[in-house]
Parts: C-alpha cells; structure tokens; sequence
C-alpha cells in the first residue's frame, strides 16, 4: 500500500470491479464470503451494485435507491463479470438492468434504480419503530457461534455481529420461534456503512428461519432493497422477520437503521424453506 | 357472445394478449384501467403476467411466484407489445425478464420466476394477522367516492372496493393519518380471484398516501409482488401500509387475504410522495 492512502478496506477491496468497456466489468468474487452452497447473495448484490455505481459515474447518480435481484445460481469465488445495461436515464433518477455472470451462466439478474440521495427531500415521517437491542456488551458476538456455523458460513467472519440473546437461542438449540433475528451490525474492519454496504447488509444475517428451528441454508429467490437514506457512522441495527412460511416458501423482511435512529433500508426476500425442514 | 361459453370477464379480456412469435405478445390497453397520469400500474403489470404465463405455456408454470416491476414511462390506452425472454428454467420454476413496450418506449421492465401454485407445498405457518374489517354493509363503497376521485380514477370502476370506515376518511377530508388503507376488494363484475389477477389488486386501492392527507397521484418507481398460493373464490381482503415516508419516497407494503382467510400475495412497492404534499 502507498504510505499516505488510507487503508482499503476488506468489503470495498473484494466488492470491486474494473471497466471492460460496453457497460461490461470484471470482478474478481471472493471465498471469505462463502455460505452454504455458495457465496453470500448480498456480497453478490453489493459487487454488482458497485458495477451499476460505476456505469452511473458520468451520470450524478451515485446510490442504489431500489435494486431487485433474481437468484439463477449459486456463485463461486473467482472471476465473474458484471453487465450493465441502461435501460432508461430520466434525469433524477436512473434505472438499469444488471447481471453477474460467471463461468457462462448468470449468477443474479436484477434491475435498478439509482438517483443521488444526497439530492433527495429532507421530510422524514418515519413510524416504524427502532428495534430495541440491549447493549453491545449484553448481546451475543457471532464470534460465540458455533464451530459448524461458523465452517458453514465463513461469511460471518467479515462481521461484527451482536445478536439480541433473545436472537440467538438457534446458537444453542434454542429458537425463540418467533420468526426474527435483530443484532448490532459492522463491518469487522470497521468500514463505515454507506449505500452499497447496505447492499450487503440486508442479506447479511442468517437466515430467519434459524429462529424457527429451521436450521440449513435458506436460498433466496428474490431480493429487493431499498436504501432510503445514506447511513451515518457507526453501528446498525437489523432486523429481520418473518410472517408468512408457506407453500414451501417464506418471506424475510429486513430493517437496517443507523446510529442516528434512522430506517435507511428496507428489504424483502422470498426465499426457499431448508429442505428437510 | 356464441351461446353455452361462459361470459368472459372485463378483466380477461383487457389483458388478453396475442402471440406475434418469439417472445412478443400484442396487447391493447383499455381505457377504463386510467388513473392519474397514466393507466394503473396493476393492470399493466398484470397483462404482462398474461404474457408471461403465455410465454410458458409449454412448461408448466402458469403461476407468477414473484414479479419485480420498475415503471420507466407512463401507458396510456392503446395497443402495446410485451416482450418476454427466459432467462432461465430450472425445472421447478423459470425466470423471465419482460418488458411492456408502447410507442416505442418502455413502460414497464420487470423480472419475474413463474411455477405452480398447485404443486407447491401444503405448509403453512403464517404469524401474520388478518385484518380486521367490519361486515361488508358497514364498509364505505368505492362507488360513494367524492365525484373529483371518481373523475380522475376511471380505475375504481372496475372494482367493489369496501373500505373500513376508518380508512375512508380521506374521502371526506379527514383522513387518519396512520397510513394505513384497508378494503374488502372484487372484482366489479364479480370474476374469482387467480393469481394473475391478484396482481392487479396489489396495486388497485388508492395511495396510502391519502390517508396521511396527501391527496394526489403517488407515481410507483418499482413494486415487487410475492404470490403465495392461488386464492379461494369471493371477497378478497387488501391492506395497505407505509412506515417510512422520507426522502420525498415512501414505501407501501401491501397484504391481500382470501375468503378463506389465507394470506395469498405480499407486495411492496417503493413511490414517490405526491407533489405539493
């Protein structure tokens, strides 16, 4: 590293992706993001956010605003290649349709709107209700989680995660059955969140349905994301709950609120139940 | 009509679409689904559903399980093209990015994963609660609406829409302000609910925004619908509600529960507040 630059960090070096020209990037998928049968559908999401982010760069149009992405297969680490496509510049915002392709199959294929949030109103009429966690010194580290989750899911290694204990109780056998998961959330290296991290952030936690007793990987189907404002410094809050298993299906909602007390993104999954489940 | 069929439905026949070869289906949008600047979303959304499903006759998945609709240009009344590619067909289910195409420009772009409902798994453990509405004949009627909503939504037309008393009084000036809107829905020519058409519904009640006292047109940016199973015959029960309008955008989470009290769609969309409010 050249003295004088600040550190890059792990998410902003391994999320990154360079120009190929005709809206084509290389991205070079890393193993450190590895859960279950494949890589971690958020890292996904944030690489090919980033791809977007720079397609956009001419544009004024730095943040994803809403960004929904179909699941086709599961990614390896290696090299893969964003697509980007333009599929309409109306000025204040832009939408785009987005793929992650690897090895010749499309990995995510998602479209997109991004505007600039530093752009948008300063109204906030926010009734959603913060998730109330205890202290970061009374909740669960990820770190305290057990050896197989955590050979399963190397992911969580990337994270600072502490879980509401009444969150955890799938860490030790115990689910609360309640259908939610809520914990503090950073980067392990403490890169601070801004709108892409939030791309991460939302398919981040294990899935809900370890709360329900359902242990196993849960494969999203679809992802949608919407970031509603840029996050300020500092730990999150996610939550993340379901109300609806059935047909062999289940959504997962997720909250992300910064440190000052806002709801800056929203996202909703529908994902597959474990098998054997 | 030739005696002996059954009368075909407002509904079918106004997203009936005809196959013009590879992947291109003629459409013709009808007039009576206006609203605002343009023709309602749900409409759109569900003749292209048609397509799809058309698209995958072959294939055994007439059921939309998740559709992801950005909305780039507003429809208007008249003959439109829909234009579907599969992007991929897994077996159990296919994904398709599909297009609704009008004058040469896009109206709609959406991704969407089709299967069978009725193959679908028999579990379900939903912790969502219905809403609770009053009996049908203590409900205020669409067609009670304030003759200025009714002028500027041919759309309510089509509907027997029976609203909770408590989310009507926008009606009359005085709305709740909880953000919250919820109906007993038909269709007005009493045509059962399927899941195609449950994507008309998701986005037919008027803007939560009007119960926060924002009257006026809430252009959608993007809506993604879950379809969770096929929903029984008769009254079918919508909910719609916002918890975070910021940033000049809410988001309205939409639940729509079937005569047999099963929760059969979650659809959440992400718009712009009305200008002016």
């Amino acid at each position: 590293m050249t003295a004088g630059l600040p550190p890059t960090s792990e998410f902003d070096t391994q999320t990154a992706v360079t120009a190929q020209g005709e809206g084509r990037y290389a991205a070079d998928l890393a193993a450190g993001w590895k859960v279950g049968g494949g890589l971690n559908g958020g890292y996904l999401l944030a690489t090919l956010g980033t791809a977007v982010r720079a397609e956009l760069a001419e544009r004024g149009k730095p943040d994803p605003l809403v960004i929904s992405a179909y699941y086709l297969s599961a990614a390896t680490a290696g090299p893969a290649e964003a697509q980007v496509g333009v599929r309409r510049d109306g000025g204040r915002v832009a939408t785009v349709a987005a793929d992650l392709v690897q090895d010749g199959q499309t990995r995510i294929t998602a479209l997109a709107t991004f505007g600039d949030l530093a752009r948008a109103a300063d109204d906030v009429r926010t009734t959603a209700v913060e998730p109330e966690l205890p202290p970061l010194e009374q909740c669960v580290r990820n770190t305290d989680a057990p050896p197989e989750v955590r050979t399963m899911a190397p992911l969580m290694e990337r994270f600072d995660m502490r879980f509401a204990p009444e969150s955890a109780g799938w860490a030790v056998g115990a689910p609360s059955r309640r259908g939610e998961i809520a914990a503090w959330f950073r980067l392990h290296d403490d890169r601070e969140p801004d709108p892409l991290s939030l791309l991460l952030v939302v398919d981040a936690l294990p899935p809900v349905t370890f709360d329900l007793g359902l242990m196993g990987w849960a494969p999203t189907v679809e992802l949608t994301a919407h970031v509603r404002a840029r996050p300020a410094p500092g730990w999150l809050k996610v939550r993340h709950a379901t109300r609806n298993l059935a047909g062999g299906m289940f959504e997962e909602d997720c909250e992300v609120w910064d440190s000052s007390g806002r709801l800056v993104a929203q996202a909703r999954q529908l994902a597959m139940v474990p098998r054997g489940a």
